[in-house]
């Protein structure tokens, strides 16, 4: 399948990051031109990218999208090599690992998470684990314009190439002693891993964490939306370096 | 539509919750027995409610729904009525109100982190935000059967008697000059509101709000998804709950 973006709100996200390059933009005839609309077109024309007015009939084959009138077509996304982002990483760097989040819609609410809460790379394995496709695109409001995501064959591998980089590898586990708020998260590198939907993390990938953390449910309920649960710490991270700033940034 | 309930998760949480009414459990025959599937089985055998092996044909009709080979017909949701639910809430309660969420998988996840946060209702109003049906029961991995739902015909005059009720109202608002976390959520009842995920909260009820508050975006992109922000905040209230437990439970 080409690669395409489909919603108003992600193909201007993508129209924004010039980075990204697309090759035409499919604009519904009959749908209405609000003002996102009229900033698509904008652009568009503003970077001579081509794009066609066309009529509804010709949006069945994108049905089972909620396109909104409007489909752009680009090239993949790039993916950033693990020893390429080492190099150029910021001082105390904040990274994200998921470890066989396999629906697509988490994983693009983790990535637009992720880039809201200023981390830097999303690191995700070459199998058992959703791919970057128009769903994770859409569901991250076109975040993954905006993050390194670097895919790996071995997440154990990389791990290991992260810590040799000083990086210290926080895994959220349901049965973890310590709360996810009782670790100091400043003046550090680190790495978050978020495990699957309905195994948690890998227990090869567990043994490799440095710290083990849990959130705390407080009713008899099984547990949190993976997305969810790595926004609470994402944000928990965010919070302590806003609070200390000067001290950590 | 008749009310039903699919997927292995969903329909064992329902099952657990003696208060909904289970008419019937439809079980594909050719779907794997896993440990969840015989828990299944097994409640339905010993709560006396009637299950069904049909053959995957008999399944079609589901096909737009993630069944994982398992249906339950249920009675619809019990909503809780405000007043009743103000006579017999707890000291320090917390409550979430959604102003406009659209999206049911985002309600959904919003009352999944509302139950594991330990929150004691969802108040949603009856027209512009999505009502509890199959796809926000799913998302909520069963949750609904955890918490009260309230559903309200006017937001603001739910909001005046919530206030007389001695409730502050926190407002997440992206203008917002405070911070989440720069408010103390211990000792007080308090109802969180989110917005819709395009206009966020209505300007009625953002002029009722005792408190605004915004959660901080570190990199010029547009905004959280809203079941990740309300998870954040949510989570920020359990947090200074429990480290400041024994002052504040």
């Amino acid at each position: 399948m080409e690669n395409f973006i489909f919603g108003r709100n992600s193909v201007l996200e993508l129209l924004m990051n010039a980075e990204r390059e697309v090759n035409k933009i499919l604009i519904m005839k009959e749908s209405n031109k609000n003002s996102k609309m009229e900033q698509i077109i904008n652009i568009a024309k503003s970077r001579g990218i081509v794009y066609q007015f066309l009529p509804k009939e010709k949006f069945t084959q994108y049905k089972d999208f909620s396109h909104q009138g409007v489909i752009a077509y680009v090239s993949p996304v790039k993916y950033v090599k693990l020893d390429e982002f080492l190099l150029k990483k910021r001082e105390n760097s904040k990274i994200i690992i998921t470890d066989g989040v396999e629906d697509p819609h988490n994983l693009g609410s983790i990535i637009r998470t992720a880039v809201c809460a200023g981390y830097e790379a999303v690191i995700i394995p070459s199998r058992r684990n959703a791919q970057i496709n128009n769903t994770v695109e859409k569901s991250s409001a076109g975040a993954v314009n905006h993050i390194d995501i670097i895919m790996v064959n071995s997440l154990s591998s990389a791990i290991n190439k992260l810590k040799d980089n000083n990086f210290w590898i926080i895994a959220t586990d349901i049965n973890a002693v310590d709360n996810y708020y009782e670790i100091d998260y400043c003046n550090m590198n680190f790495a978050i891993v978020m495990g699957s939907e309905n195994e948690g993390i890998s227990s090869t990938v567990l043994k490799m964490a440095d710290y083990k953390v849990k959130i705390p449910i407080l009713n008899n309920f099984n547990s949190l939306n993976v997305s969810n649960a790595a926004s609470i710490v994402m944000y928990e991270s965010v919070k302590q370096t806003m609070q200390k700033s000067g001290i950590c940034v």
